[in-house]
């Protein structure tokens, strides 16, 4: 199989790291900017698609499509961000007659209509968040507006990741930011077409990772919590959450399966659900793709994400079942991003003069740095990831906190800093931070390894009971590991 | 706990990053060499110790000890190499109320000398090479001399590590090496005694780790391969070893457990063995320290080898016990050096003046690398150690080979062309190559990624075979993954 990666960076990286690994031909896309990149120079081949803003280059069907044709490729891996979600260019890669390593066009139409997914949702039996799944084009119909409970969150048809989602209080709030948010809407999804969703107070975001086979087969690949994100950009996840109830678990787990047999998923997808502080859960939406967090998953695991997505698209069987898959330890991931702390977390530009990666036990490093890279304002300002591996999660967190401290990048201002503030913060400690804590948060510059510890010995008494508490009856009983099975939930599912 | 790194390199930063994670205080050393070392940048606190020989740095007694009394550390962590081994040191750090992070001196008296130890493993029922226990200091003793069976090895006692050991196919040859041999003893080692023992022809180096309390707790962490070796100095790792019975493999286990009851060992242990083509044991020698390959056991258990090791020091109980110990996967070692591949492997010195080290799934990296860094003659030519771990040995050996093709040192000749050469060879795909191997090895240039393919291909059919084989009754019977556990072996025990 010749292998197109559509994508730059970090991720483009990793996945033809997983065609060499595979003997697979690996083949790099690049704008200008990208000419001595690390994908570029890794590849087997790479080909010139354009400039280097996106919109010329890694989000241009039609150029992407023409490479693969130039350079024979008979599958292309959009990797996440880009045209990875966008069921047009999975159709018209079909339509060419190669294979798209992800869901089949239509499951990708589906998904990408956010309130599609809320009705296979609902139909599945999944708990939606309530509100009527109804589009506003241009005003509010006055059915829906007598229902609005505030406050109220003005989400794209079209969007998802986070992107350009509005809060509103009241109504006045409500009227002032419709016309912004359906500008912002078609701006960046092409669509203006927004909805209302009730805002869940105190959630936590927890998502599960499926995979399938497109013939009924979907496995559950554990979960991951996403809570720690700023502006709704997730900066911290870990695998698996921590102090989830081994019932919740289940049935996010469940929730996930069904939502995966009612679309025949095809390749990896990720269920995502707000969870609140009455551990009601909610879908919410489903990303089709690889995640940027998929690392996590990769570490508790011992799979191969990436590997698994292109032995389907070969026409393989999957390669591991249910029964195989069982997570140990905990592993957390960070996001390193060229953004200034000192003036609002902004993205900056520049040049790398110097980079030390991390290493060492339990570390894996996900990144496409060099000395010498420039950093541009035309693409996402990540600059690596840090994922930390450890026996259970206060190990974990003591080793992801090691390996940011040992993260070295000159040149540029990076989000380091603030990374081990929030780890050395107490909801972050005790695991129950939710989705705005972030965005909230007051960091206290002056926190020494000192204090850390004696935060983290106060929260572990709490972490291990939680830990027993929420032990499955099926897990391997010891005191170094904590494993949890499928097993309760089986039993359930049949 | 004030930690005192006895050592520098990849080893010392190793070392200081589990002290940070366990939030101990790390103290490094440094000679002139290596005052802009990473571990001196690294650790909590660095001192000065001396001149860049080792002589009157790294294994000056005194000035390691002066420093632990100067900066007020209570531990002292030997690592490997230089004083790991060294009773007298040992000892002086006991005598000083200090901790030393090993066994106790006793045993590394014991263990330092081979033929006392040999004594101790018969004695223990280990089966031992034949032969007379018989020091020689002088001439051989004529009742030796009738005995000896050619070819034949000449071995310090004082000795270890696979240093100095010459071999004699004819008693000419033996009396030509046998005062060169003494001198070299005395100089490596400060004593002139060596001894004779017959070689085994083809012959696998398997290790047991091992770790035990000093309470009579002895616990077995699995095996590592080590045959691949140039001039007896091991190059590529990996754990579990392939190819094992489960019969040998419990064998094994019992044998390293019944030296370490033997020793009352504490901290950790390697207990060495030659392995032959009948598939008959014989012990060695027993490592009374943490190995240069220890990453490989950490990422199959999951486990964390040094924190085990300030635990115990700490004064702690071992926080996990036998059935935790579930080994999962496969991972393999590889060992970067600055060396001439061109010109004998000598090794070679120089400013390393670009590194990008691999990174992604399933990859580790332990160096202490940075650009500026300058190699000199005075220390060990080890610049990296490589290691990959994947679901099962196939897919690690795919995974080393992708690390080290994207591993990338500039100013500097290394062996990363000559490793992958080695890792795509029939004898090393099949698991069947014996220490001898890598001496005689004839590299094909040219092979590529094609022909690596079809080598793979053809070996997978037999590994495979091996695999179904080899699996104990007790492991997970799952096909993504290869476990093993101690089950049959625990009830041999009992």
């Amino acid at each position: 199989m010749r292998v197109l990666v559509a994508n730059r960076g970090e991720i483009a990286l990793r996945i033809l790291r997983t065609c060499r690994e595979m003997g697979l031909t690996g083949i790099a896309v690049f704008s200008d900017a990208d000419r001595e990149s690390l994908p570029v120079r890794y590849a087997d081949e790479a080909i010139y698609i354009g400039k280097s803003p996106s919109a010329e280059s890694y989000l241009n069907i039609h150029k992407i499509l023409q490479a693969a044709k130039d350079t024979g490729a008979n599958a292309i891996h959009p990797g996440y961000g880009f045209l990875s979600e966008n069921s047009m260019f999975a159709r018209m890669v079909e339509e060419a007659g190669l294979i798209f390593i992800g869901p089949r066009s239509q499951t990708i139409e589906l998904t990408g209509d956010k309130l599609a997914a809320r009705r296979i949702a609902r139909q599945a039996g999944l708990p939606v968040l309530p509100g009527p799944d109804q589009p506003i084009q241009d005003e509010i119909p006055s059915t829906l507006r007598q229902n609005i409970t505030f406050p109220v969150l003005i989400k794209a048809v079209a969007g998802g990741g986070g992107k350009g989602i509005r809060l509103a209080n009241d109504e006045a709030e409500l009227e002032e930011m419709l016309s912004s948010a359906r500008q912002e809407a078609l701006k960046s999804f092409g669509d203006d077409t927004v909805y209302l969703e009730p805002l869940v107070q105190k959630a936590r975001h927890i998502e599960v990772q499926i995979i399938g086979d497109g013939n009924g087969n979907i496995l559950c690949l554990g979960d991951r919590e996403c809570s720690i994100q700023r502006r709704r950009q997730k900066l911290i996840e870990e695998a698996p959450a921590p102090d989830l109830s081994p019932a919740l678990r289940n049935h996010l787990y469940e929730s996930a399966l069904q939502m995966g047999k009612a679309l025949n998923y095809r390749s990896l997808g990720t269920v995502e659900f707000l969870v609140d502080d009455r551990n009601d859960f909610y879908f919410i939406e489903i990303n089709p793709r690889i995640q940027v967090e998929h690392p996590i998953t990769e570490m508790v695991t011992g799979l191969d994400l990436v590997r698994a997505q292109l032995q389907l698209a070969k026409g393989e069987p999957l390669q591991f079942s249910q029964e195989d898959i069982i997570t140990r330890g905990s592993a957390i991931e960070a996001r390193i991003i060229a953004e200034d702390p000192d003036n609002g977390f902004l993205p900056v530009t520049g040049e790398i003069s110097y980079i030390r990666e991390s290493g060492g036990p339990g570390i894996r490093i996900d990144s496409a740095l060099y000395p010498g890279l420039v950093i541009t304002p035309e693409y996402d300002s990540l600059l690596a990831k840090v994922a930390a591996y450890a026996e259970d999660r206060n190990l974990a967190i003591r080793r992801l906190r090691r390996a940011l401290k040992e993260f070295e990048v000159g040149g540029l201002s990076t989000d380091i800093d603030f990374l081990i503030q929030i780890i050395d913060s107490e909801p972050f400690l005790q695991g129950r931070a939710t989705t705005t804590y972030v965005d909230t948060f007051q960091p206290i510059p002056s926190i020494n390894d000192e204090t850390f510890e004696m935060d983290l010995a106060l929260t572990v008494a709490m972490i291990e009971h939680n830990k027993i508490h929420n032990r499955n009856k099926s897990e391997e009983n010891s005191d170094g590991f904590s494993y949890w099975k499928f097993q309760a939930w089986k039993e359930q599912m049949r």
